[in-house]
């Protein structure tokens, strides 16, 4: 039992309960592991597989998740368009958006029938009246619930909160008691509603679920945390290569805390990946032989991981072939470029003919274009093409150009 | 039609609509005006009443009164008994509750079917899904909610607000789209509710309902707003005596603001009530008989008004052969003390035998006890009885007192 905590603490930030999950694990029953998810199209990255593995830890030793949709919330109309946070999905939606979930989900846990379960809530909402549920608001506060960080984030900056919004912790809590739910591990800016779960199962005579919350990494870009719309994540979906390119891109300072949470390495070898990409430039352009090795190191414990270690093994000699010790690939495209004189735009565009002017901007402008390792950010920087140019635009392509009248 | 908002003025504090009220008065169509009431035990009063007959008047022009009993939210639990505003009641109280209040409406309204409907709010309630309730609260935001003056007042004095506190207003706003009302006539503490009820209105496509609030007048004391608490009110239920008594009780000052609203007279006729009692003395004590006159005047319009002109008259009479031109009853009850040295604590638990002491110091404290038109508040107050004394207790309990010893 010690040993599953143990195994769990390595990416928990917060236990509510601590008691109750000792008691509860040694009561030799099993635990409904409560599952939460509202039902908009899902992207599961590595940061939401933490949860899961935490979850599968669990159902390895014979509990069992809970996997509950909330669909009520998601069928409520807003016909001012003024909601923020959801938006409102047809039936049909809904169906495919959980399917989806699911077939991410499986990725990771086990969907067998003994340790995995589908609800919906809307089974609970669907036959409570509605006397019923304000009776469940009568025992939260105003104050209780405006005191939830995004709410007063949103007060503080001026944005509106409706009323629907403010009332969805009350079910997400009541939810608790309708699964009787034991256990969640949920990111930390779901705590308040979960905490809030256990209020309602301790008035309504049930015991309390334990809530944990987990570690959160930034993005591959170091800064944000991972998200669709930075596109800086990697998702649970991504090709074995994708996931292997991408953690290769991160900075320096990332290898040791995502091989902390995204891999089972011992900690030790942890500590050491650690030191090895804690060197002196720290710029995040990736130094050394060392660090190098730490993020091949990282990049396949983690591909292990979703794809097995033949993959992974497969993955590691494609990404030595193909690129060099400086990191460049060892095979490039080449371009042929009709003029010796050029701006960076110019040859951005020849060497993304499909993409738009203003989005080859926007790349020189995030700083994600190098000509010969120089980044260059103006459009209209003028460029020579006397000599070959390797050109990088993006984390992962690469083109040599020359010019064609220059050399021709 | 510019005759009733004429009427409807005299007693009207604000008006939302106005332009809604005019066109909907002049289309012949028999309009809906809403009175919705929760189901506590009523104890309706003069003020409720300025309501009741301006709904009357639209009533005698073929208007309908929807009585609309909010038996939703008076089933709501609160098992954590935090609620101020509402106690839950059973089934059996709240139509025991429902009957008590149609009685005492009946004093004013009309009940007949063609103009009175009673409905219930838990019809449209029971009928609604949690999903279209949440609809509705998207509609809301936090921010409105918090704006009405009594939760500002309960955040500012540190009170919590339950969150079924919190949405009532919602509610009661949905209740004028489902009873399809086109007029309601609140106190001004009612307004906000009502104005929400005009939005939901207009969002879900229905005409928008006409909102008056009514003027507010003191209590009896002529400070605090009628309340059964502090006992300073004349409920409609009163006996003809109690309230031609209490009228007669009442401070100059609130005599032509009682004309005005509580009474049909000529308004030339409340302007002269106002001049006779707004004299010298100002002090609410009653002085000359000129303001005796006045509210002889309004007692009796006020009684004409609830039970007929005949029951005025004869209380008329009655009141004027009870008590002297200076205010003292004709026939005081005597008692003999047995002693000639007494406190006034003394005095009046003679003269209040059935009474607790520490009612007695509250009638003093209160200003309520003259001996010989000297108002005195300090129970130890040494009396001596070597002349007859008369004591006044409260407004209406005069006692003769006389010392068997000295006398005897």
């Amino acid at each position: 039992m010690n040993s599953v905590i143990e195994r769990l603490r390595r990416t928990t930030d917060t236990v509510v309960g601590a008691d109750d999950l000792r008691e509860r694990l040694a009561s030799g029953r099993q635990l409904r592991i409560k599952y939460g998810v509202d039902c908009t199209a899902p992207d599961l990255h590595l940061g939401h597989a933490v949860n899961l593995w935490m979850m599968r830890q669990l159902q390895d030793l014979g509990h069992r998740v809970v996997f509950l949709l909330g669909d009520l919330t998601t069928r409520v109309g807003d016909p001012t368009g003024r909601s923020e946070t959801r938006p409102v999905l047809t039936p049909e939606q809904i169906e495919a958006n959980a399917a989806s979930f699911l077939e991410q989900v499986s990725l990771v846990l086990r969907t067998d029938p003994e340790v995995f379960e589908v609800r919906r809530n809307s089974e609970w909402y669907d036959a409570m009246s509605i006397a019923e549920l304000l009776g469940l608001f009568a025992q939260v506060t105003q104050a209780q619930l405006m005191s939830r960080d995004m709410f007063r984030e949103r007060v503080a900056a001026g944005r509106e909160i409706a009323v629907h919004e403010l009332v969805y912790p009350v079910l997400q809590a009541y939810d608790s008691f309708a699964m009787r739910s034991d256990l969640t591990i949920v990111g930390s800016d779901q705590l308040f509603n979960e905490q809030l779960g256990r209020v309602f199962q301790q008035r309504l005579g049930a015991p309390p679920q334990v809530v944990l919350t987990t570690t959160i990494t930034p993005g591959i870009d170091g800064r944000a945390k991972q998200s669709k719309s930075l596109n800086n994540y990697i998702g649970l979906t991504d090709s074995p290569r994708d996931k292997f390119g991408k953690l290769m891109s991160i900075p320096d300072e990332l290898v040791g805390p995502y091989a902390h949470v995204y891999t089972e390495l011992p900690l030790a070898d942890v500590a050491a990946l650690s030191a090895a990409t804690s060197g002196a430039d720290g710029g995040g352009k990736g130094g050394g032989r060392a660090a190098r090795d730490a993020k091949l190191r990282l990049a396949a414990a983690v591909v292990t991981r979703y794809h097995g270690a033949g993959v992974a093994k497969a993955e590691l000699d494609n990404f030595r072939h193909t690129f060099t010790d400086h990191g460049e690939p060892a095979d490039i495209p080449h371009i042929a470029y009709a003029a010796d004189r050029a701006t960076i735009l110019d040859l951005l565009q020849a060497a993304r003919p499909t993409e738009s002017k203003s989005s080859l901007r926007r790349l020189l402008r995030q700083g994600a274009v190098t000509l010969n390792g120089q980044r260059l950010t103006d459009p209209t920087t003028p460029v020579s093409l006397t000599t070959p140019l390797t050109l990088k635009s993006g984390p992962r392509t690469w083109h040599r150009i020359t010019s064609v009248r220059s050399s021709g």
